[in-house]
């Protein structure tokens, strides 16, 4: 069975995003400071376009989020800022003309859209079915390798609930956010139970991954 | 300069104890989840007067709290349950005649009492004067040693947000409580910043070691 794997940063606070979140702040207020780690990153860097970066201990984890994967789920709100329908369609997501996919991507949304296909092998598909449909869907492009769940919070905790998230890496941060979207809440009561696997510390982030229990 | 060093178990989604403390419950309901990977330990066995158990990663952890520590800072919660005045006096914390501290222990309380001799060299000191009092009487109790800042969240969340705390092991465990008492509540406000110093997975636990920043 493939998993279905995801990676997270988190604040001390337990914050995965600041507060006030928009589409000048997609992040929240603050929300910056947890994902500082990354974008000094090589590995980071070139999945996105650019060059340069620095190699640390951070960079296996990074290199393996997307290692083995064949398809990406994630949710509206990590897909763009537009609200309700999606209008003229102009909205491709925040990624330019060659998303750092390169597989298909399967979009949580209540508004159905037709497939939206860009360069590099990302092509996004817009799921009206639910979670459960968005990862049958994904499982079935990916074939032998892994889905990554690529967020946002709403996203994962939704699959954490729903006990289908098999891996999950939290990065953890050492600042306080004090407030905004906490990856956890309401998942008690779903009797989510984790099972945690390995820590790494890297300069500025301690990446910690947990395993669905049982 | 000696340290005030702290060590709490802290749930995935940032709770230090459960809801509903109480007499019966002091670590509120769930809360024991947060300390069974330190029940089973010889470290935390032989502290307590007791023997057997077992030896792993988190053996040096549990070590370290007390070692090199000349005096002791809690919270009248981590003290006992009794609220309000100490009536007769027959509270004696939760050790019985042989505390595991065995150095002066400075207890914060709004009610005066005086100092409770116990067995193994531990003594109660009763502090009203606040945590800048307890604290300075604790170093001057422990000369070239270290303080320890043995809890509970409160006491922590004070000598936190005073910037007094300069080395705060996080045991993180990866259940999930969902409601009770955070660690990091209202610290953001103070300024409280953290620098991430090491981590050391061990079965059921992982240590998350941070020092004061700057």
């Amino acid at each position: 069975m493939t998993k279905l794997r995801a990676q997270i940063a988190m604040s001390l606070d337990g914050f995965v995003a600041g507060p006030d979140q928009s589409e000048a702040n997609p992040l929240g207020v603050g929300g910056m400071a947890l994902h500082e780690w990354v974008f000094e990153l090589a590995a980071f860097q070139t999945m996105h376009g650019g060059s340069g970066g620095v190699i640390n201990e951070s960079t296996p984890v990074v290199e393996r989020m997307f290692d083995n994967v064949g398809a990406v789920v994630m949710g509206r709100n990590m897909f763009g800022p537009v609200r309700g329908g999606w209008g003229d369609g102009s909205w491709q997501g925040w990624w330019g003309d060659d998303p750092p996919y390169h597989v298909p991507v399967f979009v949580l949304t209540h508004h159905a859209r037709e497939p939206l296909q860009m360069g590099g092998g990302t092509t996004f598909h817009f799921v009206t079915a639910g979670i459960e449909s968005a990862l049958e869907q994904a499982r079935l492009a990916a074939g032998e390798r892994d889905v990554h769940a690529a967020g946002g919070a709403s996203c994962l905790r939704q699959y954490l609930k729903a006990g289908l998230l098999d891996e999950l890496t939290i990065n953890l941060v050492p600042v306080i956010l004090g407030a905004g979207e906490r990856l956890f809440d309401d998942t008690a009561a779903a009797g989510v139970e984790l099972e945690q696997k390995g820590a790494i510390v890297a300069p500025g982030v301690t990446h910690l991954t947990y395993s669905k229990s049982g």
